[in-house]
């Protein structure tokens, strides 16, 4: 199971849309199952350095299958994982980040949003995996 | 002047129909004036090794204003800029990369192709580029 | 003195026996006395991410002869040495990582485990490196 | 489809064994489908420069679907690919690395050797995948 180009773009989409309804400025990036970079689209106006974060939140969610503002509760000083950002290249630790799942709870890829604020990164990831969701 | 992402859509989605057409599987990477990622598709079952290809060309298409099938030419043994991909990061210097004009030739951003023949990655390149500058 | 390939692939098959015995999905590393990889499985279905943690654990475990959690226990904020995980290429300080010694109680090696709960990765690396002290 | 652990260990184990056969000290890395380092084994006495050599090896194989040798006659001065070693965070492009295909001849991982001639390792490659082949 790994996730289409097609749904790719839909999901990018959705949650572009819902950054534009909601005002907000963010880079969204689609992984596949490998937690390889498969869509991307930078709104116009968001951050530059948000690029790289929304690359790796995505992969953070696949790479551990786990939304990663979860992932941070754990990764605090005292945390039981302190500081596995440091692995992997660059983890990214907070929310924006999701595993994507098909309609049999199979996870197919990743999106990471970064360039709003972690509730609005994480909401707008939220209305793109629902893209694919819905009939 | 910079690209959009409704522009760097169109040309994504421009690129992807050529190479569909032309039964060629290919990752396609859009940057803006800045050389940072705008907009990216891999289509499915294109090599894994052409996400960062196609990336690299068209930052390498857009750091020197170049067709990176030209900048090849210059970097072989022997040529005035040998071994110049070593710089930033890694540059790609066969073709697939190519700089984006609007309609007034004002440079807004790179297309980067991988995953065909070179011949190939170029023509989809630029039909990506012409989804612009068409009525 | 040094790990030879058999004991190498001893620990690390005895390890995934122990994870598959009480249900865990890990990745496994074993490293040499100078700290280079040696072996190296990862478990169907675990983590993509616990790749490089394994790894990172082994040779934290070998750079200072300790046991990664132990480690940890130094590196938190206000601890004697907050933030090596900086160097070396990036250090993991959780539980997972051990040195493995030889029936004279020479360093050898380490392993690393990642995938499962910190409790559950340690007793994991432990189970490996009692293989081969057994008879 | 993708490679399982039981199979990695198989080819490692075979491709070992026929390194033994042949007296020549190497490295062993098999990847699963997205490129992911899935077993790793190193040869007592072997270069410790192999380790890295034989995983991008593997890396480069399962990224252009290609035995590594014949992408080097592509990326030679000169050639139509020159210098894309450079990207992927390094390629390697001579004999060694090989895709792994199942029975029904869809790829699930890649193989890369890595210490002996170029001829040897990629004899050691071979036998390392015809392990998963026979009955």
């Amino acid at each position: 199971y790994d996730i289409t180009d097609e749904e790719a773009l839909k999901i990018i989409l959705a949650a572009k849309k819902e950054a534009e309804a909601t005002d907000v400025l963010v880079n969204i990036a689609v992984t596949d199952a490998g937690a390889h970079l498969k869509a991307f689209i930078r709104m116009d106006e968001s951050y530059l350095g948000s690029i790289d974060v929304a690359i790796k939140k995505a992969k953070t969610a696949r790479y551990f299958n786990i939304d990663t503002g979860t992932l941070g509760e754990l990764t605090q000083p005292g945390g039981i994982i302190y500081n596995i950002e440091l692995s992997n290249g660059g983890l990214v630790s907070f929310p924006g980040g999701m595993p994507i799942r098909n309609k049999d709870n199979v996870i197919i890829g990743a999106i990471g949003v970064s360039g709003g604020s972690i509730e609005q990164d994480r909401a707008i990831a939220l209305a793109g995996i629902k893209a694919i969701l819905k009939k």
